[in-house]
């Protein structure tokens, strides 16, 4: 219907007679001339009607309203000196609107402004409700265009570079839950019996893998029926990748290279390399943290030798009973954070409680290093223990030092929630810088207290580091995750290839022989018909867009997502369904509403 | 861990050391020298060794056996004059192996074999069992390789030639059961109500137009829960396209270039453009079905004219019926086909009652125009009238015409059978071609006989021809199929835009006002705010890349398909899942096996 889209006129169109289709965007009535802001996919142009120079076209375009859509043939004219637009990419042209055709009509009250130049904020509910006026709106335009061509610059860049081939794993699959719940579907030709959704295509892919295919990817749908906080949908979209023959140096070096070919497709930007990498037990220690924001410092300084023989009991006591104490030295914290935000009732303090801690001890450095302090630390710390903890920490004058004292789990926690907290409050955090770093190295297993066994950090098919094989429990996992500005956007590892070590897996993990066979019998078959070595990595499209678009919530980078309650406010799903098709899969909802 | 793929190596690089890893394809022991075929995604390559020029890999060598996972280090040599193997594309070289690692064993006896060499047939259960070893056979690993091929010139010719946008709809959405039955999902959060995987992304997709986003389209998963037939799988994939501001001649310019970008990238093959078209008015004339296959001839005539007021009861009653008589005129058909084929008991009569016909009559022409069929027809036919028939059915001597009498939905139906039967028996088919062709101006509605009502023969979204709107029930569509060999690969359709008229459809297909408020009140809201004009189309994937591919089963192109039990037979899925979880999900199973 068209011979341009509007935002591509140009100066060197002029002359031309064009047809363009869209919507009024905004339509101002200048006393005789009217003015049209046509807008389509890809920008606006200016229309203009007065009833000399477009006699034909001045009716039709009084009748014009906002985000009515039609179609718009006319002569491409330079603008008058005077209202030329340089923030428009048009904005030296506009067009003489021969003719108008109303297309379709607006025929109830906008919900919400849709025009470009109506960019403040509307309720999300409303939002998603009328989505499809939402994503007309520019900035939610661009980040579909954004996550558009991050996708592609992925696709490209893994099929161009080291030929990958994408191969489609099953949405109906086998459930076997680990860690997250599982989405169910019922079978009506095999009645009793149910489908899950994937929460990832990792046995699919190593499946792949022992079929020889050698390097595969997939932009793959994943599933996970969890009480979702604001980054969690119930679906999302992964990136997920899989190699063969491939040792950990390959694994980063390609992965490296991907981001960097993302980030110059996305944003133009040369991301340095090699990344930063971090063991994670260097991340905890330095950090408290295994997902490390690495733009400020404010590193977290271990003291638990300086002071387990301390006669501050909550310190020594800590360190006795197997814990630790560290300290977050805080540059000019000592105007910045006034005791009463540290003591019971300050907000810094509710942090460090939400995370686990007892307490929030803390030391001021004042000129010449004089330290200020409750009387139980500044009574218990020789000199030279003052000495030896001021250069530990690198503490100047100004500065607070935080002290987390506990179980490392918890300090760790703690002293993480209160770095990011002090970062972003102290303005510390400089937004134009991309870090970008691996983690490796993670352990192998965790403790889980609530169901006292251990569990696997990442998963099951994880393989352990060889060095370590001795003593399984505690071994290192070659396993490594891509933290971006202490966001994790992506973590893989090489995988068991070997029957014998998966066996050992799954025991260390509790799992019966029997529920292993039962469950994961169709891989430990794999191992034995010429499973090569492999490994890969699953990004988290949806945050890694998120971070690209410079938003804040994944719901604002995918087209349809679901509320916190897991609903479409767009079509209502989920929903009731009639009884006929209940029946026909031979299942009912046992869900009794309650009565008031 | 490797520096080459084995099927890369060529003469240019002899005399370099290379690493290579595979499998072994076939180990053979000619007496003092080991020869292994080692085999990876690439192709293959021949290494060899001997207790003299490779001492230090030989007793590994030895112990090599089939599918053996291995590294391989080597040197690249010219293989001697007399052991060249041209149907290698790496036949003119060989590997010195001067060191062979072994990575991974076999353990249990190869349920079929696996090598490049072992093509013979196994038995379909066996490889979905082990697909992962049915992968690594080179059909299924060619296979995969097409589909990514297919799926790849679909995307880039989207993107780079016309700017199409990538856009993921939800999977977890409503239930709106319209022709199949849905896949239903528990919603654990909302207790007693269900997500449906969706049948295609259509009403997504026309939101997404709604939305301004002008030219989307997606490689999509869709869900069927339907009884399974050779074609078809409970999870399928399309390519999804839908845009705005559209014609019908653009829409089908647009899939026309898409589908020669697609044969030129996947075969090489140029096809020749622009595609015929047939309406569907024409198609069923000439050919009794909506997807010809015009790689033959045997079209049909329709004779009801000529033999309305005949004295043969059979033929005069079908008309007076409001049916029709039609020739399947058979060229070469007299010597080919006997009498006893076609009357009752006969194959070809069997057909045509499978089809619904009750009989089937037959003319031979014999030389000098003389025919011969049963004394009902002789007698019954004037000269002039048989002058016509032979006339108008181009019916030469050796001519078997064949009748077809009744309603028109079953005439069409037993003819095109037929037509396809003998054509095949006849060897008419040049396997060689590749037809593809648009049939166009589709009926809006059909008649379901069962539900006493009219359906919607596309869906109901699909535009009814303005021409046609003061008799929207014997309306034409703005609806095209794509057929490639006589089936269906592709369908779309300008839709419906304005509200009005979707109520109007609505109503003809018998859904209640309330009804379609509940179901699809939010496209209806849709059409209040500003609408484009849109149109698209769906290709069913699967199918397109079993053409390419030359197989005869979609089940040979996906990965990981399931059973015509719906069942993953590597997997296990469906399968029973812990009480538990179906608690926490607020449903059960009412399934009650019955007792032997």
């Amino acid at each position: 219907m068209r011979t341009y889209y509007c935002g591509h006129l140009r100066p060197e169109h002029i002359g031309e007679t064009v047809t363009l289709c869209g919507w009024v965007d905004r339509r101002r009535d200048h006393g005789g001339v009217i003015f049209l802001d046509l807008r389509d996919r890809s920008g606006i142009v200016q229309v203009v009607s007065d009833p000399e120079r477009t006699p034909d076209s001045y009716a039709d375009c009084e009748k014009m309203r906002n985000e009515y859509v039609v179609k718009i043939t006319g002569r491409i004219s330079r603008r008058p000196e005077d209202s030329l637009n340089p923030k428009l990419p048009t904005g030296e042209v506009e067009i003489y609107a021969d003719r108008v055709e109303l297309l379709n009509g607006i025929y109830k009250k906008l919900p919400f402004p849709v025009a470009n130049a109506d960019t403040e904020a509307v309720r999300e509910e409303l939002r998603l409700k009328y989505r499809y006026l939402d994503l007309r709106r520019e900035r939610m335009s661009r980040n579909l265009r954004i996550r558009h061509e991050t996708i592609k610059a992925m696709r490209r860049f893994l099929e161009d570079e080291w030929d990958f081939i994408e191969v489609e794993t099953p949405m109906l699959t086998r459930s076997t839950p680990e860690g997250a719940r599982d989405y169910l579907v019922p079978s009506r030709v095999n009645p009793g019996e149910w489908f899950a959704l994937p929460q990832s295509p990792q046995l699919f892919k190593q499946l792949l893998m022992v079929a020889g295919c050698d390097r595969y990817y997939q932009i793959a749908r994943c599933f996970r029926d969890e009480d979702l906080r604001a980054d969690r949908q119930p679906e999302f979209t992964q990136l997920d990748i899989e190699m063969s023959f491939v040792e950990i140096e390959q694994m980063l070096d390609v992965n490296e290279a991907l981001m960097c070919h993302i980030f110059k497709a996305v944003r133009g930007i040369d991301l340095p390399r090699p990344f930063p990498r971090l063991t994670y037990a260097e991340a905890m220690d330095r950090y408290g943290t295994d997902r490390p924001d690495t733009r400020y410092g404010l590193e977290l300084v271990d003291v638990s030798d300086l002071v387990k023989d301390s006669g501050f009991k909550v310190f020594s006591g800590a360190v006795a009973q197997g814990g630790i104490v560290k300290v977050l030295p805080i540059p000019g914290g000592n105007d910045a954070i006034s005791n009463v935000r540290i003591k019971p009732g300050g907000d810094l303090f509710k942090e460090a409680s939400e995370a686990g801690a007892k307490g929030l001890a803390y030391i001021r450095v004042r000129e010449g290093g004089k330290i200020d302090t409750i009387g139980a630390i500044a009574d218990n710390l020789s000199p030279e223990q003052k000495q030896e903890l001021l250069a530990r920490t690198d503490a100047q004058p100004g500065h607070l030092l935080l002290f987390g004292a506990g179980d490392t789990a918890t300090v760790n926690k703690t002293l993480d929630r209160l770095r990011q907290v002090v970062a972003r409050q102290l303005g510390l955090i400089d937004e134009s810088k991309i870090n970008l770093l691996w983690v490796t190295d993670f352990p192998m297993f965790e403790w889980n207290a609530d169901e006292k066994r251990l569990e696997a950090l990442h998963h099951p098919f994880t393989a352990p580091n060889p060095e370590d094989l001795d003593d399984l429990k505690n071994a290192r996992a070659l396993a490594y995750d891509m933290v971006y500005n202490g966001l994790e956007i992506g973590g893989g590892s090489l995988r068991i290839y070997q029957r014998e070590i998966q066996e050992k897996v799954f025991e260390a993990i509790g799992l019966s022989e029997e529920e292993a066979r039962s469950k994961f019998g169709f891989l430990l078959d794999a191992f034995d018909y010429g499973t090569p070595p492999h490994g890969g990595i699953a990004y988290g499209l949806d945050r890694l867009v998120m971070l690209l678009a410079s938003e804040e919530s994944i719901r604002d980078v995918m087209a349809f997502p679901k509320t916190q309650q897991a609903r479409c406010l767009l079509t209502g799903a989920p929903a009731k369904v009639d009884q006929p098709q209940l029946k026909e899969l031979h299942v009912a909802s046992t869900y009794k509403p309650k009565k008031d």
